[in-house]
């Protein structure tokens, strides 16, 4: 007989199969066991609007799950959405325990489901491997629980906290196994945002070049669109581009564009620059769950002054610029005194040698 | 019987015990085995002018080391210097076996202890654990195979290298933890650095606070002589203060300071500031055989692009500046292509929560 975080483990590494398939669902993966303490089935929710984890699994056990136990990283669904609730298959399957890693923080849920198991005599426990089931889901906390999408900066700098010399030079800070990390990372998010400096300097792609991997939609803050159509991010390539422009920006401007860019256009702030609350507000009206911001030192500041950012993902490579002229991986903050930093908390360092990947959350 | 690598990691615990007394002689303890593989005698070298540690060892072991075996993170010296070779006195013992760490680089050994103790038809096995042997000895190796200092930078900045705010604030990046572990680097090395601007603003004492910790001497870098003689620095506390000026710089001046105060007086380079390779040959031809620079970023800078410095200790606080016109951890390189960027290799990552300190390495 294993311990209950051996199975709510298997549940974890079940449910990232589903990573950039399920979104805006939570990843969920189940293991069951039958009365004798063998597996008897397990799975993961795969994509959006198909069967939840809980129902695969019991579909591969079959008869056998018959006064088992099942295990899941998430409390089973108690509500009626695309698909019956798992509570009741649960019940109807004569399971004897449910172990489940958390809460679903769900308001349709919330303790309902597990409300409903305990109801008809199922023993629960919960709170099994509760931090790591958290991280796996973030991004669906976040939506669930804000409404807002979940924001990462992902950007690369020296050991000095350079991203380019005083001439513009900028390549390669890092090498090629953390470029590689990158492109895992651009399959993990709904949409990957920069800035129209970042097209204008490097006319990036910025689509998902992993095996099997999707692409992001692509999003491009242009606020007085100078970004030119003939650029390779507007380029056809099956998933959405997204321009922010100033509202004042007229129509006959935008008519040069490909047509499959959407346009949005947002309110400007006191500086003049598109007003970053609004456009993540209206992305998150248009499906848009999570976004990866890969853009320069002002646009990765700007969105930081605005406390917009859940998550950093910091390359760190071993070498020193040495000039105080060059750019800085954040600018425009306007700090005079370090006690007004922002603060961040370190939670996972990665050795992509000779690289660092530093994983951190804001502290907001 | 344990492993050659159990009992030479005995050594190198035994022999740090001797940081801070031995310089700039090398750390070396010593432990010998009777002719049954029981422990007999352990010790380390204690102090510079003091017995070696196989010496302290065999000592300790008296007849019992007959027939037995010794191991030590060093080759044996074979010649006469403050006291007789210690490879004799492991011959004149009936030793059957010796088990070394490294190799010694000083030319007076390499291999001659070695070759002695093989012609005296004693077993001798080398290189065990030999990187770890070497990095605790890394100061005693540059000296020997270089004759200058071995020089390391400490440093603090936010996660995005900055130093100080754009109005001069910097207290505090780090934690109180992160400082702690300073008091401790303040005890490996011979000498503190700093320059005038870091006196001036912060007026430091530069002492080691920690309990049973040695003070260093502290140098001073002021080509122009404008630091005050009431600054905190040039008070009297057991060991010596340098100050570093030009040439130029008048004794009528200099004769405005405390007596204990020892004045260098420095050719300038084409930048008017003082030529540190003279500099750091002068403090050798001293008795100064590792300084630890707590400087400003133009010092470092300065230091870095004369590829003086061996070793960096980087503590990164969990912070974001946000500026890109905050002080940056090192500046005045002039680089203007990425890939002319000075290259460091990250060795070891110790985690002081909240902050992180970096190991790292010059790949001069």
């Amino acid at each position: 007989m294993q311990t209950h975080e051996y199975y709510i483990r298997q549940c974890l590494e079940l449910a990232v199969k589903g990573e950039g398939q399920v979104s805006p669902n939570p990843m969920v993966g189940s293991v069951v066991l039958d009365k004798n303490d063998e597996i008897v089935g397990k799975s993961y929710h795969q994509k959006y609007g198909e069967p939840h984890a809980e129902v695969n699994a019991l579909d591969i056990a079959s008869n056998k799950a018959k006064h088992g136990t099942i295990y899941v990283n998430l409390e089973p669904c108690s509500h009626y959405g695309k698909t019956p609730p798992c509570a009741d298959r649960i019940i109807k399957e004569g399971i004897k325990k449910v172990v489940i890693g958390m809460q679903d923080p769900n308001p349709k849920v919330a303790g309902n489901g597990i409300k409903k198991l305990n109801d008809a005599g199922i023993e629960v426990i919960t709170g099994i491997l509760e931090d790591e089931c958290k991280k796996l889901n973030e991004i669906f906390i976040k939506n669930i629980k804000h409404k807002k999408p979940f924001i990462v900066v992902k950007t690369a700098s020296t050991i000095d906290g350079k991203i380019a010399t005083s001439k513009k030079s900028s390549k390669w800070i890092t090498s090629e196994k953390a470029r590689d990390r990158v492109q895992q990372l651009r399959n993990k998010y709904d949409a990957i945002l920069t800035g129209s400096g970042t097209v204008l300097e490097d006319d990036p792609t910025l689509n998902c070049r992993m095996d099997g991997g999707r692409n992001p939609v692509r999003i491009i803050i242009d606020s007085t669109l100078k970004t030119p159509p003939s650029a390779k991010v507007y380029k056809q390539c099956g998933t959405p581009v997204c321009v922010a422009v100033a509202d004042s920006i007229e129509d006959n401007k935008i008519k040069k564009y490909p047509d499959h860019i959407n346009f949005i256009k947002c309110p400007l702030n006191d500086a003049q620059k598109i007003d970053l609350n609004y456009l993540t507000q209206k992305l998150y009206e248009n499906n848009i769950y999570s976004i990866m911001i890969e853009a320069g030192g002002s646009l990765n500041g700007a969105f930081i002054k605005e406390n917009l950012i859940d998550k950093l993902y910091l390359f760190l490579a071993p070498k020193i610029l040495g000039d105080n002229k060059g750019s800085s991986l954040f600018d425009g903050l306007n700090i005079e005194n370090i006690s007004q930093c922002k603060n961040i908390k370190i939670e996972n360092i990665e050795i992509l040698s000779p690289d660092l990947l530093l994983e951190s959350y804001f502290i907001n």
